[in-house]
């Protein structure tokens, strides 16, 4: 326990200072001869030159019959010439134009006479219709400058002019090993404490979809002499190794130490956040990376400091990176001393492109799973407001963001389901939801962030859902109310019951473990009146500013037995095989904005609510009615 | 010989036509289940669920102790509260949280008492530094919707979620199979009438980049039992088939007879051009696309017919082409009849994106390799004038062309040394250089089409070289003459000198076939003042209208024995080891525009040509002599 970052050097400078450490080490590429039919993507070692010519004879162009131009001189549409059988050699399309030969007549120009001569019309220019040797491709000739991508027509032209093998810049070899003793190889039913090894499957498939190989090293316990020899195995099998040093801050004085022993360590600790533990350590040439556990620090830090010796080494400029500009959704608040990483969610809305910042946390992979732009908060920022528009780097092609449904509001699994529907039936749409409760979609609609936005508001004083909210927030209309589903809320608790719950106010007895949803869901909203209905003092229930933001999350912490009861719907608790005490039936429908009526994402989301399709697929999830869905509520 | 055409579909129709067919039959995706961390690339089958939560247990975010929060309550800055060594356990960041306890203190915020109790100095708020069951993931919920490629955090978000295998699309496996007596395996040697088999090569790298599987099959000779069985085999043990029909107009009815055999043909002709003889047909669900034998044509053909089955198959929109609008170097006449597909190549100079045609020919592998983008011209259109201002689909990203050094004008395979140099000092630029000839590049600079133009202009009033033809052509400046090299033209003939020729006139001989270079050339310009000199009747010469863009494809056509005598430089003489006849030695200078000056690509050409480096590589290749080269000549 207890931890200091040696270093907080800016990333380009970090970045710069490496490279030139390990240059200086003899850090390059390495090359290798390979045949040329699979060199395609591969980059050239240097120029190639052809051997031969393509074509490497004089071929005929056409099919015809080779004639010597001068006995046709003369011929025209009145006075034709007819040329005896000795005079012309029938050949077709790619046939060797003979030697005494010098132009080829089309067999269209051709008429052919009983005594087996033949007549034109026309006179033949020396040379026509022949394929001239070294037309394509001259010997000696350079078909490939040095360090180029080698594309499909160029293995084409190579082998044309008789290249049958390239040299060209080995892939580097990444050696990844992960490190920690409580790290374990995937499985499905890991223990309390177990971590499951997933960091060496993110970060191969990186590299290798850098251009680089990839090999995973199996887990080293946090043995200093242990790690120490797989780092030197890893050193001398590839040519870049990464050591991934486990979660805790005090096991990276640990991986630098080991480097130290091995090599050198240029810095330890990189303005980035996440990422600043990373450690810059090398091997003589080989450059050794000492990288966070928590998956979302580890990729950063790959990303900004591994790619680019990967990038050197090839010799090739990945293409730059894409940027767009777009609105921030919510504010970025960042520390002055580091370059920060916020992963963001994308879309495209009302013609204005939006970013709504992920979870931050480094342990969250799934965040970056779903990031459609990184935006890079500078170091010595503080970060951005809402509403500023700022320059995020595209990890979503465009036209994917642009072809986006974007629906912020209240969670229901239905809305994964309807995300799978639109993108089966519409190939080129996607949807993407975030979950900030039914009050949270309000506010994105009337910010125009969203096209959609899921909402179960219930208004106390007459029960009705969502209409008067709509009213309120959206006095001059603009927005649709669309019917969607009825919905089962109830409590979840364990299976079998075994604290006996049964209504509502059981949820504040002693011994009882409560798990709540967050401000803003229309879940807590509806528990906050069950409170004030049954007389419940929320300030007496256990737990009850533990947030959860969505069902499922809220079912995983009873099934996990850290918690006894929540509110939910019955999706969720059938999904976790929980025992469900049902309280009351909600509607849960979805707020579309006028502007976004006809967009084509829109369009098809209607679509979709009105089939058979989603009507079975909603009665099978359980605790669901359906009755009109996508209908148009009167507000 | 003579052939027709069944069909001359149009193109957008064909691709719709052919799709239905092959659906109605069955045609569509398969799936196969492999290992998650495999899965990096490939499109899910159905929807990915997590099968476990991640966490799967409430973990400690920091290093600290684990405590009941409701013992801390009432600690502050002036009443600390003491906790006993029963009341809280120490823990590392990632430890699972004891489940009587629901909190953590960070180390940082805690007094070790030396008792073995600690102090501390704010109440923990319950769940604080905890991280909860399903932060990550929770079990049940969809992690990857259908039809989804999965990305390197995908793979770790599903390891996470407990995936360790997921049912992916199998990837289509295309048969290619080559067919042609001419036809052999790639070699460095062939004989007259050989054609090298690099078609499989080409599609079977293109096929690859989209996704697929390739297989190519060995050559079959153009016998119709064996090609059916061929066929056959490939049907069955492939997904899609390429039956590559090879050069022949008339051996594609063949195919077609082949494809009717054994299943049916939809279209035999698509109104595109190349690729117009294209067959589609099919065997049941199987598409068999008959594809002409030209390596542009077939490109074309698999490009627009093939790609778009695998894109349907994989279910993965590929990233939508990019368009770039541009200017036209050279008009492009195109039949009404056809929608044609012009390679061009392209460079931004003066901040215009320019296109310039590139060679037509079918067969010209290189001129695919050289396109960095296509040119579609409707059918039903004519072409487009040159300066036309029209839509190229790019081949080549964007940033490439914006650092691509445009040369156009006289050849010299220093040029192609030129370009080796630049990218090899300079990974992001690149060099396009084209051989038009010096006036060709003269007319090119004058329409801001280039950042250089080689130039060998010779003024027979004095003697001097493009001096006078710049004071012509750029009458109010605006160009600089940047010294290059000085360079030995000469009579190429062949080894030995077989017809004994000694001086210039000695090309008019009878007997003596020349091979000229075309009008506009420095050399075309050089012999026909050397023709006027020496009083050597042009018309006389034979040959002198067999016109060859290159120094080294006229020193082709001699070493081949097609042509016995041709104007060239030494170092083309020298590459092919051809007897070399000097006549003169001329300044071989480069044109560029002062608007071009700073640009980067033309700063870096400069400090290239200053390089020992330079002089050295020219040198080495016999010839040339260097004085100032990267000087400015003054005009």
């Amino acid at each position: 326990m207890g931890f200091e970052y040696l270093t907080n050097v800016p990333l380009t400078q970090a970045r710069k200072d490496y490279l030139a450490l390990l240059e200086s080490h003899g850090f390059g590429p390495r090359t290798e001869i390979i045949p040329v039919f699979e060199s395609c993507g591969r980059v050239t070692a240097r120029a190639v030159y052809a051997h031969i010519c393509a074509p490497h004879y004089a071929a005929s162009a056409m099919d015809g019959v080779a004639v010597t131009a001068k006995d046709t001189f003369g011929a025209t549409e009145t006075t034709p010439v007819t040329l005896s059988p000795e005079q012309f050699i029938v050949l077709d399309t790619g046939d060797p134009i003979p030697e005494d030969r010098d132009a080829v007549i089309m067999v269209e120009d051709i008429v052919k006479n009983a005594d087996g001569s033949i007549t034109i019309h026309a006179a033949a220019a020396p040379w026509q219709h022949i394929r001239q040797i070294g037309e394509d491709v001259c010997a000696g000739e350079m078909i490939l400058p040095s360090h180029m991508t080698v594309s499909p027509a160029a293995i084409g032209a190579m082998i044309a002019g008789g290249v049958l093998e390239i040299e060209v810049i080995r892939k580097p070899r990444v050696g990844i090993i992960p490190t920690g003793d409580e790290i374990i190889p995937p499985c499905t039913d890991p223990k309390p404490g177990d971590i499951l090894e997933f960091n060496g499957s993110i970060f191969s498939a990186m590299v290798r979809q850098w251009g680089a190989e990839a090999v995973v090293y199996p887990i080293v316990p946090d043995k200093f002499d242990q790690i120490k020899t797989m780092v030197a195995k890893a050193a001398e099998e590839c040519d870049m190794v990464i050591l991934n040093a486990g979660s805790s801050a005090g096991r990276e004085d640990f991986s630098a130490k080991v480097i130290r022993e091995l090599g050198e360590v240029l810095y330890h600790g990189i303005a980035i956040k996440p990422g600043k533990p990373a450690i810059l350590g090398c091997q003589g040439e080989k450059p050794i990376l000492g990288v966070p556990g928590y998956p979302v620090s580890g990729i950063i830090v790959i990303e900004q400091l591994l790619k680019p010796l990967i990038d050197h080494w090839l010799q090739a400029p990945s293409a730059p990176s894409q940027y767009a500009k777009a609105t921030l959704t919510r504010p970025v608040v960042s520390g002055l001393k580091y370059q920060e990483f916020v992963r963001v969610r994308m879309g495209c809305v009302g013609g204005r492109l939006m970013a709504s910042p992920l979870s931050r946390g480094s342990g969250v992979v799934s965040s970056f799973m779903k990031a459609d732009g990184i935006l890079e908060v500078p170091q010595g920022l503080e970060g951005y407001e809402a509403g500023e528009e700022v320059n995020v780097r595209l990890l979503s092609p465009r036209s994917k963001l642009e072809n986006t449904l974007v629906v912020i509001g209240s969670h229901d699994p239905l809305l994964d389901e309807l995300a799978d529907m639109l993108h089966l039936e519409n190939p080129e749409l996607y949807m993407s939801s975030s979950h900030v409760g039914s009050m949270g979609g309000i506010m994105a609609i009337r910010r125009g962030e969203a096209h959609a936005a899921g909402c179960h508001l219930l208004d106390t004083a007459d029960g009705s859902y969502s209409r008067s909210f709509i009213r309120k927030y959206f006095p001059k209309g603009g927005v649709r109310l669309i019917s969607c589903v009825g919905r089962q809320q109830g409590l979840m608790v364990a299976r079998g019951n075994p604290l006996n719950i049964q209504k509502f106010s059981d949820i504040a007895r002693d011994g009882v473990r409560y798990v709540n949803r967050q401000k803003g869901s229309g879940t807590r909203i509806l528990t906050d009146y069950l409170c004030k209905r049954e007389h419940v003092d929320a300030s007496a229930i256990y737990g009850y500013d533990r947030e959860e933001l969505t069902h499922t999350s809220v079912a995983a912490q009873i099934v996990s037995g850290s918690a006894d009861a929540g509110m939910g719907i019955y999706s969720a608790a059938k999904l976790y095989d929980l025992d469900f005490i049902p309280i009351c039936i909600e509607e849960y429908d979805l707020i579309i904005p006028d502007h976004a009526w006809d967009a084509p994402m829109v369009r098809s989301l209607l679509t979709i609510l009105k089939s058979d399709a989603f009507r079975e697929k909603i009665l099978s999830l359980g605790g669901y009615t359906v009755d009109n869905p996508g209908e148009v509520i009167p507000v």
